[in-house]
């Protein structure tokens, strides 16, 4: 079984199925005080280094909060220019260095294999905020942790299900990640919908196809749907593409929307979203006329991200059964267990 | 009476009197605490989402030390390029997912009416921070908290009083709202000085005159200020005008000094200004010599904004009577009672 | 002696040895709380305004984890965009209201004697995070602590050593203040070691030989180390030059690695470097051959300068005899000792 106290999260190709389960034993423990109901102060007077070399509002928050909500301090820092390593410093001095200021350290940096290397030279545990093109390991982990939360609702188990990926699977992070998860998982169905440009990538099809899954891939949406309990909805990867012209050429190609999603899918698809989804006119992937919708999941699968996030916090730090020890109520007013 | 507990606070037009009063006596019970002469904990582990989607230093610090002096973390976001807003995001799903990370937001945002539009979305409290030419709520709040304590000293009230307003009265969002909150009030007479270009809007007028109070309005700083119990300072908001050289035609137009103010002014006219104030050789629409006046306010004006923002936190999150519950002692250095 | 409670760091210059060795004796006595074997609440409540006004992520986050580690909150602020300056507002007015928010600031500016402009508007004590090509008094510090507390282990103190400063001592300020610090002391041997053109400038020349030291000048720096008990390496400052080529000239031009320390050092030579160390191939002024070298002290220095921020800290906002009373555990897994 993985060893998570004092260590690295750095890719999910680290984790087992043990560990997964751990993790997600963990964040669904995260629950109350993530609606505070209830608060704890475990890490009181611990540090998080939450380092953003790549600008991110999202997942940068929550990283945050989930340390604010286990009771510790955030130090944080955005951008590259205010950095030294813009003068020619390592990735290695500048983690010798920055990780005497922390607990632990949460990082996203555009570079691929970046938070690896400073990992290497960091005195603390640091967490995979996203290193570009190679991974973003907490949004896979909450994305599996979405699929398994919202099928138990209908008595659902991961192996089994069918799963419908649509959009830009090309250069969608999030989509080849949370393949490789559902790797170590049992006889899944994957319905892959993109246009043929934008099509997943042959590494991530062999190891889907290794792992005894079915895949079935189209380039239309309508009629593809019927069967898929999941429903991964992505938007085009913008700043991938040379231009805004090239880009465009495939943005809107795939909507969903309410008329759609009544007549093709079954009545309880989960309809997903890694967010954020572009609502303008021309692309519009996923509409608004969803938005009270009971099987709209991507809010809840937002908010699961804070529970992931804080479940690691808890796992690196060795705290995970001490929470309860150190609870204390909530004095103001909050609109508790509203999900 | 407004019930302050879970609600929003986007504008002043949602206010009236009891609100008013109920906001300005917690404003006054925080006082000992942004004096540091005790403190409170009261919203140990509550988070404030302190969103400034366009940047702002005095106004964001202010307010995430509000939320610091009752004892709560502070997440910041500054900035829209780091923002999924610039990925097609609509400020629903943008607010939809931040407030699941916090207990309680303040947000400025470049755009009217986009706080009010965020707020809908937003799942805890939202307080308005600025939305660009719209309002900015909590200022003129502070700005009629200062105005009452200060006249208060020599035994007067709002009703009744004499206030000049002086400047860029037709960009100067601060003088707007405020004029909109005095008409609650009575029997107040209006000076208004501005260049004819830069008046006071004429919806502004008529709110003033329809609430039964007297207007004057002039070209001419000097010969107008003797009536006046307030005077209201204003620079040119030169990001407003078409150019520099069209903000430059009115820089420096009004200025007012220790000569000048002695002339012209009763011995107790209080002088705001809602900073920052233009101190260029060019503009220096209030001297530095005025600097040690006991009659200038403006620095006690910007620490009521403290105030008001502890007031408005402590209110929407329902923990105004328990902050002395909460106490403890302060076991630092501080300038106590130093304002 | 020195009277810290709310007072100013602004300048090595104010500090007598009495003041240094306060700082010193403080700073060693916050070892146990950096390393996380213990922590302390003693600023719990406490709000530290860090205000970068020129980008900086090591000396900023330093200062925040300081205070961190202390128990205290910290608002920060970083970059000019987002300021009032840009208004036209003196830095008198932005302290007047900014100092209002917070009980001790930590400050950087690009201008020289800023921060002292900035101190005399300010209601708390401000310590000095670098005003441009002025000074760095926390750096001189740490810098010079990193010196005794190296030097001790071989049984030496500050008088009598040979220190050798390499590199561009014209433009490196921490090897002007690292001079004027050690002015106070006895008996030191000076190699200075630098192009021609960046030699160390007359005026600290003449403090060093006014103080009684000896002082070497060459620019070579095989056959002159020999002697050394300090190795003070540094970078070619290129953002004071006029252009990268002009930079490009000196870049590069004393490297040293593991095969020249040993050649031409003592056994026990501590090689010290302020950092960023410039790792590109056309400069690598300290070779990663050293890095696990135990005469390597760069990243005990960074560790020390977390010491003296949080001793200068507590000092001024005179809590340093009350560490121990707000002591609590620590909860969390932590490389205990690891320095």
């Amino acid at each position: 079984m993985t060893q998570f106290e004092g260590s690295h999260i750095l890719s999910v190709s680290q984790l087992d199925l043990d560990a997964i389960n751990t993790i997600f034993a963990t964040a669904n423990n995260m629950t109350p005080y993530a609606l505070r109901e209830k608060r704890t102060k475990v890490l009181e007077g611990a540090i998080l280094g939450n380092l953003f070399f790549e600008p991110s509002t999202r997942t940068r928050v929550s990283f945050g909060c989930a340390f604010n909500l286990l009771g510790g301090h955030v130090r944080e820092t955005t951008g590259m220019a205010s950095s030294s390593l813009s003068k020619g410093e390592s990735l290695y001095d500048t983690a010798r260095v920055l990780s005497t200021y922390s607990d632990v350290i949460a990082m996203r940096h555009p570079d691929a294999y970046s938070v690896k290397e400073f990992a290497e030279g960091s005195r603390v545990p640091v967490i995979n905020g996203g290193d570009g093109p190679n991974e973003h390991p907490t949004q896979a982990l909450l994305d599996l942790f979405t699929i398994q939360k919202e099928l138990s609702h209908s008595g659902m188990g991961i192996d089994g299900m069918h799963i419908a990926m649509v959009g830009d699977l090309k250069y969608g992070r999030t989509v080849h990640s949370l393949s490789r998860l559902l790797c170590m998982y049992k006889n899944i169905q994957f319905t892959l919908i993109s246009p043929t440009e934008l099509s997943m990538p042959d590494y991530v099809l062999n190891d889907i196809e290794n792992a005894g899954h079915k895949v079935h891939i189209t380039d239309k949406l309508e009629g593809n749907l019927h069967q898929a309990d999941i429903l991964y909805l992505t938007r085009i990867q913008e700043e991938r593409f040379p231009s805004q012209e090239e880009a465009n050429k495939y943005r809107g190609k795939f909507r969903l929307n309410h008329s759609i999603y009544t007549q093709h899918c079954k009545s309880h698809t989960v309809i997903m979203h890694p967010l954020p989804r572009d609502s303008r006119e021309q692309a519009n992937e996923l509409d608004n006329d969803l938005n009270s919708h009971p099987s709209l999941a991507i809010f809840r699968q937002a908010d699961n991200g804070l529970l992931i996030r804080m479940a690691l916090f808890a796992l690196t730090l060795g705290v995970e059964d001490k929470l309860k020890q150190y609870e204390c109520p909530v004095n103001w007013y909050s609109r508790k267990g509203d999900r």
